[in-house]
């Protein structure tokens, strides 16, 4: 194990193991040294080496051994409430969501819209009003963008003020990264022509609810895109087929699905959503309201908890960086609940506003360690402390996991996962 | 329209026009110019808008208005010969290929394999042979890694003597690009322990085929990997589930799908594809053989056969290029079969052996024209002219698209679009 230097406490590996590995990883891994004849015995043919195999799909699908990756659904037969399909980022890997796994929150359930009757408009404090066809907008200049979207609420059950026993989908599972292309929104608001006096927007969507939010014009300008492809296909129904807004980096909420309507005004709509869900109240009585981005944070994937560790030996502990501020600077990863830390392996490319998949190589002696990641993005910007957080925001009393009026939102302090001697992983605070 | 400046035949526009686009795309576009009252008119609710949508999925699919956004099969029953799914290029966007259009390419159908019973096993001249477990592998250091995977038999209608008219699935679509996940193959060889004898590697699939390819061991050891994830979800069946070999830039047959055998070796195995399909006759009487590279290539996606013009206006031109050589460094556009040429604007970030979009913007004036596109790669490399192809290579008489013996491996030669007054796009050669 000479070449794999420890340089954090409890088995944390220089990042460099990974390009000098070389010997040292066969027998922290597996052991899995066999004789030339015992390699041949492994091969002897399954089933499924000895017929004939299923036919090629039209759209293929994952195989049926992976039937539990699934979203976990908090309305699984759409009764009439809000639903959430969340991420399951322990049983996923690399540096974006697959779109059949990409979170969903909808409202008022998933609209069915025809692609060839939806229309766009752009009026309001504009000099000409716009309204636009799937087919006319697909003429425009478009844009690929990786990015993140996270949903205001995501990571609330970390305001408890104790740690709820529950794995990383539940936890974490509302924020995904995706490929968006569409067209520019400064583009289309370029052709209406802005009237001065607009300062908002008011986007809307084509669900029953009407969902709409309001959104400064200087991010409207910025980077904001109507999206029409999610990782190379057609935007998915529960992400706002056939366009939706996509403001990089911004909660979620506002990145309005099945969008409809752009309305150019002098002042925010105070539509519900920014007016009840997205104001809550803080500590020191004042609500909590247009507050946009969705700042830095990481959480680490593998392990986590489900995925039971099978005994001692060498890990990638990997996991999931992200800010609104830009790239990602620097991910530290802990392995002794934060008394020190390892600075872990970030995967090329990094990319603003998106994803960064880091990873640390780790020897686990088998004893009971707390691991933890740390986030820096480019704008200098670090993750707090659960306990900044909390003194900024407050917290909830155990069952209570995301109650309106209470801190709910824009959790990015740290998660800490506790491994036992058993290799059982489960959320704590530390 | 005087910021959009034409730089070469038939109304190709410079690339900074998507900069400065301005008010100059509306007219060009729709002249969707419409007074706010109309703007509110078309406001009107629609039946999905009326009512409470459809229930989030544990699994999201594609819209049912996408039904025939699918791979073309050429064996959709499963019969006992080979099976093709294309990929519908002109139907997808952005720079990459969701894991459901991923072209396919099975011999022997594709196995439903246990993941927790399959085994790698890597032998031969190495001083200690290796089996590992899924569970095994997955403790290993990852990468992520985004790169296009081409079959050596893509483009090859395009060797046709004359023109097939068939739409870009039919001509390109044995060429996807993903983000691969997985173990760098030079990590498990370095555990293995090579054999300083070891030149090749003989890679075995678990398919009822047991497709084996032979692979120099200097590729191996460059930037091969063991894939076990592909956009972030485990491989899809059709692709090698649960893992499969990756070289990445190099004939897709040879990226070993159902990965279960690397076997170190002196020489070449002289296995069925390699001494076969991939040994087509030059006219020069030699074989072509272990030309492993798929070199410098790209080809518009929109507009091209199938996606008619909807009347004269600003259009984007779209495409993919790519090249085993590394960055595509350049890609030049023409819309008069050749005679001058824009340059287009790469989509950022632009990898190595990976797709790389190419945007161009046009404003047709209705009139017939020629697409074409051209590209470079960072090595120096550009696309032949199809008389250079032809002349190397030659050519076969126009109903043969796929004959052994014949050429019709590796074309990397322009691919021209036809568009006529109405708006028809077809494939030409010019």
């Amino acid at each position: 194990m000479k070449d794999l230097e420890v340089v954090a406490g409890n088995g944390l590996l220089h990042r460099r193991a990974f390009l000098t590995g070389g010997t040292a990883f066969a027998a922290a891994v597996t052991g899995y040294t066999l004789s030339e004849t015992a390699a041949a015995q492994q091969l002897v043919d399954p089933p499924w080496s000895k017929g004939r195999g299923v036919a090629v799909q039209e759209y293929g699908t994952p195989s049926s051994f992976e039937k539990n990756v699934v979203r976990t659904l908090s309305n699984p037969r759409g009764d009439p409430r809000t639903a959430h399909g969340r991420t399951p980022h322990h049983l996923i890997n690399g540096t974006f969501t697959p779109n059949g796994l990409h979170f969903v929150i909808s409202h008022s359930g998933n609209p069915d819209i025809d692609p060839s009757q939806h229309r766009l408009a752009i009026h309001g404090l504009v000099r000409r009003p716009l309204v636009f066809t799937l087919d006319a907008l697909s003429r425009y200049p478009m844009v690929s963008r990786m990015t993140f979207l996270e949903c205001g609420g995501n990571s609330a059950p970390l305001f408890s003020n104790e740690p709820i026993q529950a794995d990383i989908q539940a936890i974490h599972g509302l924020v995904s990264c995706s490929e968006w292309t569409g067209v520019m929104l400064s583009t289309l608001l370029d052709e209406a022509g802005i009237d001065p006096k607009a300062k908002w927007l008011i986007a809307e969507g084509a669900d029953s609810l009407a969902l709409s939010r309001s959104v400064p014009i200087t991010k409207a300008l910025d980077d904001a895109m109507v999206v029409l492809y999610q990782n190379g296909e057609r935007i998915m129904p529960g992400n706002g087929y056939p366009m939706r807004l996509l403001l990089p980096g911004w909660e979620g909420n506002m990145n309005v699905k099945w969008l409809r309507r752009i309305k150019l005004v002098e002042q925010p709509a105070m539509s519900y959503y920014e007016a009840r869900t997205y104001a809550p109240i803080l500590p020191n009585g004042k609500a909590y309201q247009f507050y946009f981005l969705q700042e830095v944070k990481s959480f680490i994937t593998h392990p986590s908890p489900g995925l039971r560790m099978s005994g001692p030996g060498f890990y990638e502990i990997s996991g999931l960086a992200y800010s609104a501020n830009g790239r990602i600077a620097k991910v530290m990863v802990s392995a002794d609940g934060g008394r020190s830390w390892a600075q872990a392996a970030l995967q090329a490319p990094v990319l603003p506003k998106a994803f960064t998949r880091f990873r640390a190589p780790w020897r686990w002696d088998g004893g009971p360690v707390v691991l933890q990641s740390r986030a820096w993005d480019e704008g200098g910007n670090v993750q707090p402390t659960r306990a900044e957080v909390i003194a900024r925001r407050g917290q909830t009393a155990k069952p209570v996991t995301n109650p309106l009026g209470f801190p709910s939102q824009h959790y990015n302090g740290p998660t800490s996962w506790a491994v036992d001697a058993s290799g059982e992983v489960r959320n704590v605070y530390a």
